[in-house]
């Protein structure tokens, strides 16, 4: 079978884009066309990725170079800042392209926020206003015609799935979010820095970004939205001396006389039907390790022994679900292919 | 210079007796004079572990075998259960010794908190009457005069030294605090488990004991007395893929406008003269490594964005300052040695 | 597409069972149609290992509860030991299976090596007679029309991918073969073991077996075969802090002047068109993290600075090509289906 | 007790450098006055590594504020290159004072093996003239003399002590010897590069620097001296996932008839009085993580199953015996302190 659609990976020699080709290889409906990597123009991804020796897969070019002609979707996993640019530059060029950008640059409607956040003016207001959040089993039909989806951040995907289902049931007093995530190292990607050092993260916990980290902005901007006025989670991201996985464990206080229990039956309801979301029984909690490399989410329940209080846990792969595989699924849905294609794969566990 | 006492370790194939060990030989004041290890008696400590190899050190042998009348201090590194016998009986021998007990059994004062907890009626409730519980920054004057010590746990030692100190000042609501916790493997013990194997535990994480920690009982008694009124926080552990570490990030919110920077004047103040705490300046953020084999506790306070919350972060090493280096600390009190002998190590990083 | 053949999975329950498991699930010719797994029989597969929590699959039974009448093809994955016993009834009951044994009970031609290796004799010789050893790049044919394929071990195939093919192209010196390997824990299984504990293999590496590791035995077989006369390497196996992954060092001396790039041309020529062994440029060194999780080898050749020798890097993911996925690999070919499907997945790194 | 000797650590912010100043903390004869580290001049070590907060330390200062009238002793923990010349400098300066150097840019006595190796000429071919190789265990009578003493490095000092015995005893063929090396990430250092990101190091392993590292031009200048002819060993160094530790398998072929067991004898006689080498029992084999923060080595001989041979096994951390440690103990000697002051430490482990 020929595969359907032709696909650029722009930014192939970071992380998030060396898992793009990863899952694209086993993909039926997208073909990989054209690799971008400015740094590593003129180099085999098996040089940058070796691998991937002995696949093949066209050479890394600079963005221009790519002829946007035969290419029907773009995924663009390049570094905050210039995305914008790019992505106005290239819409420019081919406005029916199909685009999902791993980056955060699209994720923020509100434009105040994002200058807040991010310190400087949006450099693409009009691209701001149509691109969709890509929060799949949020705001699949929205995405299903998006020509521009910003796919949403590792900590964000992983606490919103499980809190956004609570507050639009109105099971969760929403002054009361306290999320605690851990991330592992993959999450920070591949440019070198002293912190990022085996030496500097391995044997050692650590939280970062206390009170400050940019991806609360996401969180306020979709737990707003589910309950209907301002929400400001609490939100303490820790790095973990592992590769993968993100793993959030969410305190919440239910409204109304809703307890635990009645948390989990609410969660369990609305995710019955979806392929990459499983709720664990009640009582029973997930691993980060048991979604490693797959697209799955696994959520767990547990009573707080604090009457009316629940400790809820979710965990993905943050280069997956999180990241490259949740981009898969949104690139599916732009383009009309079944949402799971591609993204099969079982966790790699031990 | 001939060492002061004569000290025996209990249960000195296990982590928290081979730490004991490790300590004791680099102290001054304080000399091995007996091993025991009932399952692995006769065997010399270096065929358990090599890390001794070429280390002078008396042959394991079961706890009967020991001639107590040589005996100045025991501890008692025992699994829970058998340790408020072994107790009883040791000190029905002979009564001066003093002993610092490093399992739960003696931690709860309150006998019905322990038979809930643990399933079964106290063993030697006489004894538990006499006990210290060892936090040494919170009960130092009580354990100098203690002739039985039981010393903390790892979580509870890492939570309680902030949080005591914050309840004991009035500075935080007793209803509102949350504990997520993360620890290390070698506090499970060196018992062979199936989710202790490195494959099980490595590139993961995840909670576990999830509302029923055992921990909580004894951060209910401590925080109760700080608070003068019954207190039940909410505490998560996980086990994150180290060796050494807890790591307990805790969310409080403050009282008559107490804000985050008010709580880390309370707690720096409060710590300024303790060689074994170290609170951070205001904003910093400690990290596991950075005490791993020492005795040190390393705090930071936070300012949560939401009004008057703080995030409290302490972290020290689960067998050092959260088992055997306290328990060091205790017998130097109760010995009427200088507090800090043989635990002026720094810790090992990286 | 209905799935050509029904297969049985005897050990599902071990870490060689859920790969398989893994593999199969996106194996488009073989459907999962019985696992068993004798000691939690009745349990869903989900709960042994949660990575397959939302996935259908069988529920564990025992061995004899598996009607064969439906099944085409078993992979055993049970401990050495029983293995003999269960083939010999299986095949009793259904002779026309096709089998791939993961165990290393048939792996040994030589009945009087078998007992030697391991200390009885073999309990079902005339099987033994029409084993045929899976090593597929090198005994391809005869697998095509087994009935019985030995799977062989991780470190084996490691080393043998590259020495054989040395060794029957004469270009090295028999008596002068040292291979030092290391290896993941997964190869060590799941049963509980205090070697195996996070806190006894983390933060350090060390060798073991040395000088009497079984996979010896088939080293001597393959490569005595290969040469024509008999050739007993030097081998030591080392435990290295990871999951999965297989290392192999060889040291060789070239004969008749065959230097180091000879020998990769050798290699490279060998296997030029072997869907999953990739042979670097000359010099170039593999990373084993390079092939986790897929079916590759990858092998690389160095020149040593004594002249005339060489090292050579060979390195596969132990549960894997070493083991699961050289299965599948064996189960097509007796099966008649494509070599490699249900095997194209890339690796997952990092 | 007042300190004897006070010292300077040049690059303290290293990893050797920390290392240093954790050892010096403990050791009663030196008193650390003053810490250099350029390009953090005038930051407060505990800020560099925070290991060290609320330790008293003096403000890490540049090379050139260092006052050198009151100091007696100097470490050079200084990347290779600008060593030689701020030695030279310092000596100048004040020609009475002790200098170990942990660089390699006074290990190698031939001028010209160090212009091949560094790619450069000498630049204080004087010094190197008086320059002695630190490597106690063999050199130590010529090292309580010396004024400057060239501190080995790791992978050397690991294979060299049971080999340059064995050498020494003409016990094996120096034509037959086979390095296998493994490492720990901080023998790298703290710079930030890619290929040291936890990502890029945890859970794998590969061989790196295959047939050109430069420790190998001190294995043959100390192998060639114990052998009374030159010598060139085949050496291949690793690089595992684990912070410390050196791991070294070394194959060798015994002389006269010289087996495995007469190997393992000559070592442990020759070590027997030695503080820091430990010969295991014949046959057992050590883990390098029983002796991670130690100075010690520990050594295991084994028989190879091929008549004649052996493998021989030694390991050591890399920051303390195969660094910082050495260092000490080359200090201790050239200022007449006992040998093994600061450096009784027990192994951390786990």
């Amino acid at each position: 079978m020929s595969k359907s659609y032709k696909i650029a990976v722009l930014g192939a020699s970071g992380y998030t884009g060396s898992e793009l080709v990863r899952l694209l290889l086993r993909h039926s409906g997208l073909e990989i066309a054209a690799l971008s990597a400015d740094s590593k123009a003129g180099k085999p991804m098996a040089e940058v990725f070796p691998q991937f020796a002995g696949v093949d897969l066209p050479e890394l070019k600079k963005i221009d170079a790519i002829d946007l002609a035969e290419i029907d979707g773009v995924f663009c996993a390049l570094p905050h800042g210039t995305t914008q640019e790019v992505i106005s530059q290239t819409l420019a060029k081919k406005p029916n392209l199909k685009i999902v950008d791993l980056s955060a640059d699209f994720r923020l409607a509100d434009l105040d926020a994002y200058a807040e956040w991010y310190g400087h003016p949006h450099k693409a207001p009009e691209l701001q206003a149509e691109a969709v959040y890509g929060l799949v089993e949020i705001h699949r039909e929205k995405i299903r015609t998006a020509r521009l989806v910003a796919n949403p951040g590792c900590y964000t995907t992983t606490a919103e799935l499980p809190v956004i289902a609570l507050l639009q049931a109105g099971a969760i007093d929403p002054e009361e979010i306290v999320i605690d995530a851990k991330t592992g190292m993959t999450g920070a990607g591949r440019a070198a820095k002293e912190g990022m050092l085996f030496s500097e993260v391995s044997e050692g916990i650590h939280a970062y970004g206390v009170g400050k980290h940019r991806h609360m902005a996401e969180l306020d901007q979709e737990f707003s939205e589910a309950a209907g006025k301002p929400v400001r989670p609490s939100f303490t991201p820790h790095l973990a001396p592992m590769n993968r996985g993100i793993y959030a464990t969410t305190y919440v206080r239910g409204t109304g006389g809703t307890d635990a229990e009645r948390m989990h039956g609410i969660l369990a309801d609305r995710y019955a039907d979806e392929p990459f979301v499983t709720v664990l029984p009640f009582g029973q909690v997930p691993q980060s390790r048991h979604v490693r490399g797959s697209n799955m989410v696994q959520i767990g329940v547990v009573a707080d022994r604090r009457p009316g209080r629940a400790i809820v846990i979710s965990t993905l792969d943050n280069l997956v679900k999180g990241a490259s595989g949740q981009a898969v699924q949104n690139m599916n849905l732009v383009l009309g292919l079944p949402e799971t294609m591609g993204l099969e794969q079982v966790a790699l566990f031990p």
